[in-house]
Parts: C-alpha cells; structure tokens; sequence
C-alpha cells in the first residue's frame, strides 16, 4: 500500500470517532441524543434537498463536503452546545488545535484542502458557507420542533437566545429563515421558548 | 409555510429514523454497532477524498448523494446482512415497497429525483455508481480491519463470500481493489477469515 492511500485510509479510520462525539440534540420521537456524524448526515442530504432556496446559486458539491466534515474538530475539541456561552469562548482555541492534528493525518495536498473548506466554513462569507451554516441550524430545529422544543425547555433557552442564531439562516436562506421563523413562533406561543 | 417546503421538512424529518438502523459492522476500537446514516456519512467523506482512484472520471456530488441516501429504504426494509444468503432474497421486494412509501413524502419531482438517484446506485452500471459500491465495500472493510476481523469472525465468513462481494470494487476503482485485497489476504494469514 502506497504512502499517500495509507494516509487516506488512516484518517478514514480517525474520524470514525465522530460518531462518539454527542450533541444537545435529541433524535425526533423524544429518542437518544444524536452524533456529530449523524447530524453531518442530515445536515447534507437536506442541503441537497433545499439547495433551490438558498439565496444565492451555490456549489452543492461544495456545500455537501463542507456539512460532512464541519465537525470532525469536535472529535478533540468535544461538541459546543450553540447557547452554552462559556464554552463558546474557548471554541475557536481548541478547534483550531484539533483541525491541525486531525486533518495532518492526511497527504499535505489533501490537509490543505480539507482546512480551506474548514476555514472557509467558520468565516460565514462566501454562499457556500453561509448555506451549510443554515442547515447547520435548521437540522436541529426540525428534530427539536418534532420534540415539541424539548431541547429548549430543557437548557430553558430564551426566543432571544434562539433567534441570535437562527436569523442568521437569512444570510443563507431568506425563504428558510422565514420557516425557521414560523417555527420559532409557533414555540413561544406554546410555552416552550421563554420569551 | 407552503406545500412544497412543508413537504420537504417532512422527509427531513422522516429520514430520522435512519439513524436507528443497525448495521452488522461494527465501529473502531471494538466499539457498538454502527447504524445507517452513520455509514453513509462516512462512506461519503471518504467518496470525496478518494475520488482521484475512481476507474472513470465521476460526478462527485453524485457520488455524495448517492452514498447518502442508498440505505434510506432500510428505515422500512432493515439492514440485509452483506452475506446473509436468505435475507438477500427477500432484499429487492422489500426495498421496492419501502422506496415507494418514503419517497413519496417529497415533492413529485423530488421523488422521482431521488429514486433515480437510488436506482442508478442499485443498477451497478454508471461510473457513479460503481464508485458509491466501491466505498459501500471499503469503508466497512476499514472498520472490520481496525478491530481484527471481528465482525467476519464472529460470522465465521469465509475468503469466498468476502471476495464475492469485495471483488467488484474493482468495477469502480481497480486501485482501491488492490488495497482490498491486500488487507483481506492479511486476514486470511492471520486466520480471521477462513479459507
């Protein structure tokens, strides 16, 4: 076996271990919390699938490997629950250590791709990434509005806190931030956003 | 929100449930068995980044879709054991009943998208295809090798049967058969696959 496919096959092996990695969110049907690597998964197949109201014309190869990798920091730097402000400080420090550990397991061509995608994914400024940053909040929000908003009773989140993030789908998707938006409301009547 | 989007979510949400198909294989470090969309996450990452072996030049995002959605039918059919004879029958029937029923939470032209998509992946003709199996095969084969052969052993499969499916991964990548063949062979020397 020839160095550069030993590498590849190595780091296959490696992020086998996002699947061990669990996030805040609970499977629809009040079921078990759900991996980094089911909810990249999701997150692609439905970036596909919603690819027609991103706002601008997007790459979906593109967006589709950027969803799949996005997490494979968290195998070292562990899951961020996205309205755990603490933990948000030190993120970016300790996903950047891991990204180069990682993503060296690979031929240097292969690393240098794989960060830029990375990279290109946190900075939030070409269409690509602020479309994957959308599915990156809308996943969650289907399977925790199927769960009638559990997730967020549970963190007891408020609207505000929820809509800090979730109005930033617009820069990716106007016509899903207006679904995102429905949704969110729809909680707050309800009681299970705190206003 | 409008039918077609509502529709959308729906499959979204539907395709949930692929996460708590399990599959025979079994994650690194001797770990628990891992489900569908955790394989098809991970055989699509590696589709990306072992695309340079692929026999034909292949669409990628093809690739990527393909290798994500082909055990959505599972969520109805389970999981068919690669080598379990009698299952194998039964497979196709199965699958037809549980395309229908979950494609057709999409929009029409949707449905008829995906299950081309997933029509072409079972037909076993275009390069896209071709290359999807290919990484159907190796990327339990990556798994099983990192923990002994476990899952051959605990099937007691034989070189045969494993080389029966194994070997048309040579349709798709005649490198990546190579190293296949090179980590099966080791296997068999080792006595976790039986002659």
């Amino acid at each position: 076996m020839d160095e550069r496919i030993r590498k590849q096959l190595a780091f296959a092996l490696e992020i086998d271990k996002e699947k061990s990695i669990f996030r805040q969110t609970h499977l629809s049907g009040h079921g078990r919390n759900e991996n980094d690597a089911e909810h990249a998964w999701h997150m692609s197949i439905m970036a596909y699938l919603l690819r027609e109201y991103a706002n601008e014309e997007v790459d979906i190869a593109k967006v589709m490997i950027m969803c799949l990798i996005h997490d494979i920091v968290e195998i070292d730097a562990g899951d961020t629950y996205a309205y755990d402000t603490e933990a948000l400080q030190s993120q970016k420090e300790r996903e950047e250590a891991a990204k180069e550990r990682i993503y060296s397991i690979l031929p240097e061509d292969q690393k240098a791709e794989m960060i830029a995608l990375f990279d290109e994914f946190e900075a939030y400024e070409t269409p690509e990434s602020k479309f994957a940053h959308a599915m990156d909040n809308l996943q969650p929000l289907v399977l925790n509005n199927a769960n009638d908003g559990g997730d967020w009773r549970e963190h007891e989140v408020t609207s505000k806190t929820v809509y800090g993030r979730q109005k930033l789908t617009a820069l990716g998707s106007e016509k899903l931030f207006e679904v995102t938006d429905e949704i969110i409301q729809e909680h707050i009547r309800k009681g299970n956003l705190k206003e």
